[in-house]
């Protein structure tokens, strides 16, 4: 960090700092915006977890490089928040910035310790968008987003959330269904909406969802979804449809369709 | 139509057709993901409503441009389906093309009419996150996104899903809020959310997010939102946020903060 310091000072002290909190999407570089393209390639320093990182290599040439590591996100955004005041900094984030993201955290320390330098967020396409589109077309009505990591949500309150979400036909994405010490919170919330709803409503699962040859997808249904539960994994984006949504099979792939009801007003 | 029919058997009629639904982003093509450009710009038809073949209107030259209405969305993705049997198309849709988009539109049409060729969904950054990267960090934590155009959904359901939300503190995102015959469906809404949560509750709402000089934002309160009424129109997202967020003041800035729960597990 001295060296770091130190260079940081000699580059860029005369000139004014600013933060972004860059959504890089969903993973090719592809599905990034021109504008989150933009701000990274002009930064002063890039942070973010390896994984991320990674993703975003061929973006980063002359960039101070910060890497951090899941589970270090409050001295990754303090970090970012320090920095800012010498530089441009983008602290970055998986999908959009706000979804699940870094947003809330770097806005919570530039609060606590006062920041005086632009903040500027960019949105990214999240993972919901990005299976909703490997799927085709099952979040074209009303959704609800809800992850099932209970590290910083009680448990009651996302079994509340299932609940209401299932029992008034949202389509439901759910997040961070799994990790190594949650391997039944993805089973348990299936068992939650299966009382709500029918077992041939059409379920996506996409893994690593627009991250190239990584990508896997399984179009199924709520009765069958168990099925693949070994399967499913902490990267892994769940799309539950509705009592309205269809499974379209065409040339062998599988897609699934939800109305948004224009069969009620139109004939096609 | 004519002519036009003439035109792609001259250019394109030894080519492979493929259909495109590409999500533009808010507004600005800044907000566009690489891959939404490259596609345009490839594409021999692009066909979509007037405001956003406005909106892209920089990327377009060579392409044979087919405008389209709002409310004509069905003639849109027949139109599309029928064009792609003989040459790249895309169907463009602000924001995502599944979130209150034109992918589930045209997949029902392609599944009708048994369209043959390659279909493509393309995500973009919807005006959600859009929304929320201009208040800052709303949504960070579980939200459900309500459409209150009582056209395509049911006005009942509609209010069964507010219920719903409301009274499992997920962040809510209201689309749609306004139309010419709908004055009074953001106001019903409202009332149907302070059933269920405090009038400190932060609530944003953002006009034309990330469209440039026409963006507009208010940050105020869910007791005194209604104070905003006569702002809202059909191009406002409204987000109410949940009964841990807050507004943060800085430099006359207002933005609201939705805590992820890190203060739950860390000290910063």
């Amino acid at each position: 960090m001295e060296g770091l310091q130190l260079q940081s000072q000699n580059n860029v002290s005369t000139k004014k700092g600013r933060l972004y909190i860059v959504g890089i999407g969903p993973g090719s570089t592809d599905h990034m915006t021109v504008k989150a393209c933009e701000v990274l390639r002009r930064s002063d320093y890039v942070i973010g977890n390896g994984t991320y990182l990674d993703q975003i290599a061929d973006l980063l040439d002359k960039q101070e490089i910060i890497r951090s590591s899941m589970g270090k996100e409050v001295d990754r955004a303090s970090q970012a928040v320090e920095l800012s005041q010498e530089g441009e900094v983008s602290i970055i984030s998986g999908g959009d910035a706000n979804v699940y993201g870094m947003a809330g955290l770097v806005l919570e320390v530039a609060e606590h310790t006062g920041l005086d330098v632009e903040i500027e967020v960019v949105p990214g396409v999240t993972a919901i968008t990005a299976a909703a589109s490997i799927l085709g077309a099952p979040i074209v009505n009303d959704f609800a987003v809800i992850s099932l990591s209970d590290l910083l949500t009680p448990w009651e309150m996302i079994e509340k959330r299932l609940e209401a979400a299932a029992s008034t036909d949202f389509v439901i994405s759910l997040y961070n269904p799994k990790s190594r010490q949650r391997r039944s919170n993805f089973s348990r919330a299936i068992d939650i909406i299966k009382k709500h709803r029918a077992d041939s409503v059409p379920v996506g699962l996409v893994k690593n969802a627009l991250r190239g040859q990584d990508e896997d997808c399984v179009v199924t249904t709520l009765g069958e979804v168990l099925k693949y539960n070994e399967w499913v994994d902490m990267s892994t984006t769940i799309l539950v449809t509705n009592s309205e949504s269809r499974i379209w099979e065409n040339n062998s792939t599988k897609r699934i369709i939800t109305p948004r009801g224009y069969h009620r007003k139109y004939d096609y």
